[in-house]
């Protein structure tokens, strides 16, 4: 049974892995089937290219963390994020996101929505 | 053209609203043939049901407040909020809320999506 708790802790796992450099880990969390819609509008990622877009998206390093309460609903959490992201051979960006993960009655993510714009995007000094 | 800046003054035009006890301004916001899904998961209200929703949610008053940035995609904008709001005939209840707007290209929201669930609700005492 899919509850508040396992989407929860499954939020928090996505951060670790994240912040970790795992992306297994991360991608773990999904179903076979799921899509990765980042950002919203894009054509969205499925199978394979879902651990090769983590793969690339955070090659150069990440720290990401919750700025807010994950929201809850019956089938999707919801959470705000900062994530400060090292790119190769670029400079480090501050952004600002909010995720939406949609799940299904196993408790694997399998639709991830990210929310984020050029307004959410600061490149950091240094 | 559907700008940020459209999309960020809808968003603070839609919490003035609330504020205000405004349910006519909010609703102003919506495309004519908008749905409104709040909380996600639920059937979505459309037509004469939206502005009946919002008058009967906010009868007895609400503070409602940003506790991020507005998110800001090509079409979209996904913001964090808290609402403290109390029921005709209730409690004061706080709310930790992340909406999702979806826009027509006239500007206007086509779709909100309201993400929070019992997690997110704090009965206030007194």
């Amino acid at each position: 049974m899919l509850t508040p708790e396992h989407m929860q802790q499954t939020v928090e796992r996505y951060l670790t892995g994240i912040n970790d450099g795992d992306m297994e880990a991360v991608v773990s969390l999904f179903a076979n089937d799921a899509l990765v819609e980042d950002p919203v509008g894009t054509e969205p990622k499925s199978g394979d290219e879902i651990l090769k877009f983590y793969t690339k998206a955070f090659a150069g390093g990440a720290k990401v963390e919750l700025t807010g309460p994950v929201r809850i609903s019956a089938k999707a959490a919801a959470f705000p994020f900062r994530g400060e992201i090292t790119r190769v051979d670029g400079p480090t960006i501050i952004v600002e996101v909010i995720d939406i993960f949609e799940f299904d009655e196993a408790g694997k993510v399998v639709k991830m929505t990210a929310h984020l714009g050029p307004t959410n995007i600061t490149v950091k000094d240094g």
